[in-house]
């Protein structure tokens, strides 16, 4: 007891340093967690936006600034500027023509419609590689080209495909359903059948590289992949319906790595889409939904 | 003394709860700041992926389950469940024709080039607007239609958004010369001034809306609304093309909140690309890039 007292002053003085410690240091994680919560919130008001708000939603930007290719020009990469440069001349329209041009491209791609009745008759796979080929044009970030398409055609995999998707729907639908006490069970079951699963001739998976692999080894970050993949995306769809096929865009997130283990893709892959590919059913329906006026959509500056 | 002799042993106890708080608080942090670090270490090796490591990298995926709207299978959204049903029967080709299409459109694609060379001369603003009414066909998550396209054509503008981006772009570049010692200062320069922007006939500032606003006054969620936006630039990319002009894709992301503010864009939108646009200038360039082959992008299964 003598011996502890003697202590007392010291333990005293630790005491003091521990409690200041834990003060600080939860002060600290306050300030780091809270500052996403802060970001969203501000974007309730018409308040002065700060950089680093803008960010907090946009995928890959944390890491942007450690490398050379993170540029915003996708076309001044590090590697480009010790390329030749070649003349660039493309074919240029009359403006008429130009007038044509872009009102025949509108009516053809304003036909496009999400189509969830696929026929199965087959369809020419050099079409569908051509297809392919048209999206891997799309520009990406310092040139990566993040992307691998994967067609599937085997019947065994696009089923083996629907029962990996089917599952996570189902448990997904049924989550909902305990949070929102949704009585209609019947209706809501078609929500999570993907029959065109197997009945499309063609699945085209398409998978977003995160990172790459250099010569030494090392890794390399694909700044904008996922911004990179869905252009490329968009080229494919239009290049679908230039040639008469259907589709249905999904993003099946969660199933992802399922899919990716199935269809043996490496881990720098992650799934970004799935694309069930072919003619339209004879009695294929779609909604009767509306686009928005051009008006809507577009502003003059 | 004496009186602190009594409280020592309390003091003893509360040290050790005081010692063990911090003890805990500490792994507490530990475990929540490094797990988006884990699940980037867990790509190295092909281990067995948690669906959560892959939702790393996926922006608006946290809220996915709480909302209706949210379903993968794009077109499945309630609203759309209580439309009318039309028949869709679009346009067949015979096999020889869609061959013949698929190589055309691939053609025409693979002959797009990033083009930062952009010639002065107007360009019909009709034709701009038939290439974004294009672009807003895109399919979007539960048809939310989430994008806005601000053209700039007004020469003062233009400056500004000049200013501002040339301001982020040569703070990228000191910082990142900071870091890594770069000493050409004078080849470096020329990366961050964007003549174009100045030169350009029109620029195209694409915005995504991260969410909107339903009657009733409440927020709604755009869910994958980068993804639809991306998809949305590529059919406006493709469109482009078609009819003769040229663009270079950038995503200033760092000047967003300004350009945003200088736009007088809501707080619900957020940049994601600026596209100049225009003619190629007749002494424009483009560096000796070359495409991954079909079977780089392409696997069959």
């Amino acid at each position: 007891m003598a011996l502890l007292s003697v202590f007392t002053p010291i333990l005293a003085v630790v005491l003091c340093l521990v409690i200041g410690f834990v003060l600080v240091k939860s002060w600290d994680t306050e300030t780091t967690s809270t500052s996403p919560g802060k970001s969203k919130g501000a974007t309730k008001g018409e308040k002065r936006p700060w950089v680093d708000q803008d960010l907090q939603d946009d995928t890959e930007i944390t890491a942007k600034e450690d490398d050379d290719d993170a540029d915003d020009d996708w076309g001044d990469s590090a590697e480009e500027e010790n390329l030749t440069q070649l003349s660039y001349s493309p074919q240029r329209y009359p403006e008429e023509t130009m007038l044509q041009r872009s009102k025949e491209f509108y009516t053809l791609m304003n036909q496009r419609r999400s189509v969830r009745f696929i026929s199965p008759e087959p369809v020419p796979r050099e079409v569908i590689d051509n297809v392919i080929h048209t999206a891997g044009t799309a520009p990406s970030g310092a040139h990566t080209e993040p992307w691998t398409f994967v067609v599937v055609s085997d019947p065994d995999i696009k089923h083996q495909i629907r029962l990996i998707v089917e599952e996570e729907e189902e448990m997904n639908y049924h989550q909902r359903m305990g949070e929102k006490w949704v009585q209609d069970l019947a209706k809501l079951r078609t929500n999570w059948i993907k029959e065109y699963l197997d009945v499309a001739p063609y699945l085209i998976l398409i998978f977003k590289q995160t990172y790459g692999i250099l010569p030494n080894g090392k890794k390399k970050t694909h700044y904008y992949n996922e911004i990179s993949v869905s252009i490329s995306c968009g080229i494919l769809l239009a290049a679908l319906q230039n040639v008469g096929l259907v589709t249905v865009t999904s993003t099946p997130l969660n199933c992802g790595p399922k899919l990716r283990l199935l269809l043996k893709r490496p881990a720098n892959e992650k799934l970004l889409m799935l694309l069930p590919v072919g003619y339209p059913a004879t009695d294929a329906t779609v909604p009767d939904l509306k686009r928005k006026h051009l008006d809507d959509i577009l502003v003059h500056v």
